[in-house]
C-alpha cells in the first residue's frame, strides 16, 4: 500500500537540493492519496513548500484527504486567490464535508468566495442533516431527456460529462427534474441513433431520499451492484448522486462508530489520531463513570449476603468466576445481534427467532460451562454443595446473559436508541449484578435444600 | 430497501390462481437481490415454481445469492443441463464461491459439467488460499495491447466487452500477458483514432498480487477510488480483477468477523442465520470454556488473602467494582486500536505514540474514576482507609488496564496473531486477575501503612 516509499530518498534529494521544478514533476505522478502519505514524511516546513508546487487540480484533492487541523494550518498560508481555487476544484460533498467541521464565520468567509452557484449547491449540502445521504451527493453526473435520442444523448455526454467516472450511468429526469429512469453508457452507444432515450432507459430507479440514512445508500449500493445511488428530494427530484467510493467510506467509519460504541466509547469519530487528548478523555471516561457507578452496587449485594459469606468463606473465591460467565456470553450474544442489525442481515420479524435460538444456545452453553465449573470446584474444594451450587449458578447466569445480550440491542433499536450502545461493558456490567444476585440466591437455595436432606 | 414489497399481494395471487406466464414475466423485472428476497416470502414448493419461471442469466444471478443450504435444495431438482447452464452463467468468481462450500464428490462432478477452459479458470480460482485476492478475481475485463490503435482498442471493447461494467476500465498486457498499463475508455475515445494504446495509457497501475490478502485489495480500492484492481501472479501477469462490489462484500465480512473475534467467538462466519445451531455452538463456547479456566483462578487469589478479608468482610464488597474497571477501561483502549490497526490508521511506526497516549489517558481516567470510588465508599462506609484503599485500586487498575489493552493487539500483531483476538472478554478475564492482585497488594499495604502511622 506504500509504494511510493521507494521514491523517498529521491524525494529528500530533491527537496535538499531545492530543485523546485523537477520537485513539483515528480510529486504530479503520484495518486493524491499518495501524496497526502508523502507530505506526511516531510518535516512541517518542507511539506508548506512541496505542497505549492501541485497544480490546483491535485491541490483540491490532497487538501480533501488531509485532517481537519492539517488544513486549517495550510488555509492560513495561502492566498485568498489560492483558497477560492482549491474549494472550487474540490467535490461539492468533499467542500461540504470540509466546511462543516469549521467555526461559522470562518464558514461564511469562505462561502463568501465561491460564485452564486457552487454556494448555492454547498449551501444545500450543509442543510441535510448530519448522517443523511444528502450529505454525501455529488452533482457532477449526467441528466437526460426522455425525449432526447440516442445521439444527443451522447453529445450531451461527450459535452458535459467525459471527465467524470459516474459518466458511465446516466439519469433520465422530466421537465420538472423528476426522476424519471435510468440508463447506462453502454445501452445508449449500443442503441439505434435515432432511438429516444425514453425508450432505451429502464424507468425503474434504485434511489434513496436525501434524509435517508447514509447506511441505507450504502446498503442500495451493496445489494444491487451498482455504482452510484441517485438522491432525490421530497417531491421526487434528482438533486445528486451517492458513489459507491464514498459508501466505502460510509461503511468504515459507521463500522468505527459501531465498534467504539460497543466498546462503550461516547460519541465516537473515526481516526485514531483525529482527536487530540482533551477532545478524546470526556468520550472514553463518559460511560466509565457510568459504569462504576451502576457497578458500586454490586457492593449491596454482597453486603446483603454478608452472614451466609461469614460462614462460609470459601464462598467469596466463586464470586469473581461466576459473574465473569455473564460478561462474557453477553458480549457474544450482543454482538452477533448488533453486527446481524448493522449488516440488515436481522430484520423485526425474525426477533422471535433469534430470542428463540439464543434462549437454547445459552441453554447449552450454560450446561457445558457448568460441568466445567463443577469439575473445577470438586477438584479444588471437595465440596459437593458448594460445587452444585456454583454449577447452577454459572448455568442460570449464562442462559440470562446470553438472552440479555441479544435483547437488549433488539430492545434498544425498538426503542430508537442505536443497538451498538449495548457495550460489553454495559452488558457486563448489568450482568455482574444480575450474576451476583442468581448467585446469593442459588447458594441460599443449595445450602438450604441439603441441610434440609 | 424493500420496495418488492408493495407487489407481494400481487404476486401472491399470480402464484394462486398459477398463471405461471405472467409470474415469470412479473418476475423477470426485478433484480436478482430482490427476486431472492421475494422468493423467500413464498412457501418452499412455491419457491421452486417461481425459480423454474426465470431466464437462466437471472436464475444464475438469483443462485449466486442463495445460502448453501438453499442452493443445494434448488440443485437437487434441477436436470443436469440445467444445472450446467447456470454454472456457465455464474461469473468465475460467484462459481468458485460456490463451489469451494460444497462436498469434494460434488465439486468434480459439477465441474465435470463444464467446458474445459471454464474448467480450468474455476480450478485456478480454487487453487489459491481462502481470503487471498485471487479467490476474488474476474475474468471479465478487456485486455489490450499496447501496438493497438485507439480504433482498434474501441473495436476490440465493442466486440468482447460491452456487457460488462468493467469496461470503462481497460489493462494493457504485452505479449507474455504481463501487465504494463491502465486506461480509461474514456482515454481512448477522446484520443486520436490513430494514437497508440502505449502512448494513451498510464503505465502506473495500482494492483495486487493473487496470494495477497482480499483485506488489501479493499484498501487499495478504497484509497484510490477506483473500481477495480487488477491481479497479478507472481511473474507480474494478468489474471484478472477484482470489482469494487466484491470488495464492498469483503469490507462487510472482514468487519463481522472482526467484531466477532472481538466478542471472544471463536472462527467466526458472516451470516447470523448462516449456521445450523449445532455448527454455532462450539465457535462460541470455545472461548467461553477457556476463559472459565483462567477465571478459576481469581479463587486462588481471593484464597491467598483470606486472613485479610476474614479480619474486614467490607474489603469483599468492592472486588467486582474495582475488577469490573479493569475490564472496562481495557475493552475501551483494545477496540480503538485493533480498529486503527484493521482500516490502516495506525502502523508500527506509532507505537511508541499509542502507547505514550494511552498511558497518558489511562493515568487521566484512573484519577477521575478514583475520585469517584473514594467518594461513594465514603458516603457509604465512612472508611478513610478502605476509601483510600479502593482509589487507589482503581487508579492502579485502570492505568494498567488501559495500557495492557492498547498494548495487548499490537505484541498479538507482532507474533502474527489476529489482533481481533484481543477480545474485550479476554482482555476483562485477564484484567479480573491483574485487578484482584492490585486491589489485594494495595490493600494490604495501605493497612499496614496506616497502622504504623
Amino acid at each position: 500500500m506504500q509504494w511510493y516509499k521507494i521514491f523517498i530518498p529521491e524525494l529528500r534529494e530533491l527537496i535538499e537540493t531545492r530543485s523546485l521544478k523537477e520537485l513539483g514533476e515528480f510529486l504530479r505522478r503520484f495518486h493524491p492519496a499518495d501524496i497526502v502519505d508523502i507530505l506526511r514524511e516531510f518535516p512541517a516546513t518542507d511539506r508548506v513548500l512541496a505542497f505549492r508546487l501541485l497544480d490546483k487540480e491535485k491541490i483540491a484533492g490532497v487538501f480533501s484527504l488531509l485532517e481537519l487541523e492539517e488544513q486549517e494550518e495550510l488555509l492560513k498560508q495561502f492566498t485568498e486567490q489560492r483558497v477560492k481555487e482549491i474549494l472550487l476544484e474540490m467535490g461539492p460533498d468533499d467542500r461540504a464535508q470540509f466546511l462543516e467541521e469549521l467555526p461559522a464565520d470562518m464558514v461564511k468567509r469562505l462561502l463568501a468566495l465561491l460564485p452564486a452557484q457552487e454556494k448555492e449547491v454547498t449551501n444545500l449540502i450543509l442543510n441535510y442533516p448530519p448522517g443523511s445521504a444528502g450529505r454525501l451527493i455529488t452533482t457532477e453526473y449526467v441528466a437526460l431527456s426522455p425525449e432526447m435520442t440516442a445521439q444527443e444523448a451522447i453529445d450531451q455526454v461527450r459535452r458535459t460529462g467525459l471527465d467524470k467516472e459516474t459518466v458511465y450511468v446516466c439519469y433520465v429526469v422530466d421537465k420538472t427534474h423528476k426522476l424519471v429512469g435510468v440508463c447506462s453508457l453502454r445501452d445508449i452507444i449500443l442503441a439505434p441513433p435515432s432511438k429516444k432515450i425514453g425508450e432505451i432507459m429502464n424507468p425503474m430507479v434504485y434511489h434513496v431520499k436525501t434524509t435517508d440514512d447514509q447506511e441505507l445508500a450504502a446498503q442500495v449500493i451493496q445489494k444491487y451492484d451498482i455504482l452510484a445511488v441517485p438522491v432525490v428530494d421530497q417531491e421526487g427530484r434528482l438533486v445528486g448522486i451517492v458513489t459507491v467510493d464514498d459508501v466505502l467510506d460510509v461503511v468504515q467509519a459507521e463500522v468505527s462508530e459501531d465498534m467504539q460504541k460497543m466498546a462503550a466509547v461516547a460519541r465516537p469519530e473515526e481516526g485514531y489520531f483525529a482527536l487530540s487528548f482533551s477532545q478524546s478523555v470526556p468520550k472514553r471516561v463518559t460511560w466509565l463513570v457510568i459504569l462504576l457507578v451502576i457497578q458500586t452496587f454490586t457492593g449491596n449485594i454482597i453486603h446483603l449476603f454478608e452472614d451466609t459469606l461469614n460462614s462460609m468463606m470459601i464462598l467469596t473465591y466463586f464470586i469473581p468466576l461466576v459473574i465473569s460467565v455473564g460478561g462474557n456470553i453477553s458480549a457474544q450474544s450482543s454482538t452477533v445481534v448488533i453486527r446481524g442489525l448493522a449488516t440488515g442481515d436481522l430484520r423485526s420479524p425474525f426477533w422471535w427467532n433469534i430470542l428463540k435460538r439464543e434462549l437454547f444456545m445459552g441453554a447449552l452453553m450454560g450446561i457445558i460451562l457448568g460441568l466445567i465449573a463443577i469439575a473445577r470446584v470438586m477438584l479444588w474444594a471437595d465440596n459437593i454443595k458448594i460445587g452444585l451450587a456454583v454449577a447452577a449458578s454459572v448455568i442460570a447466569i449464562a442462559f440470562v446473559g446470553n438472552l440479555w445480550g441479544a435483547f437488549a440491542p433488539l430492545l434498544f433499536r425498538r426503542l430508537r436508541i442505536d443497538p451498538a450502545v449495548a457495550s460489553a461493558p454495559l452488558m457486563a456490567t448489568v450482568m455482574d449484578l444480575t450474576g451476583l444476585s442468581i448467585y446469593f440466591g442459588v447458594v441460599v437455595s443449595v445450602l438450604h435444600f441439603t441441610r434440609v436432606m
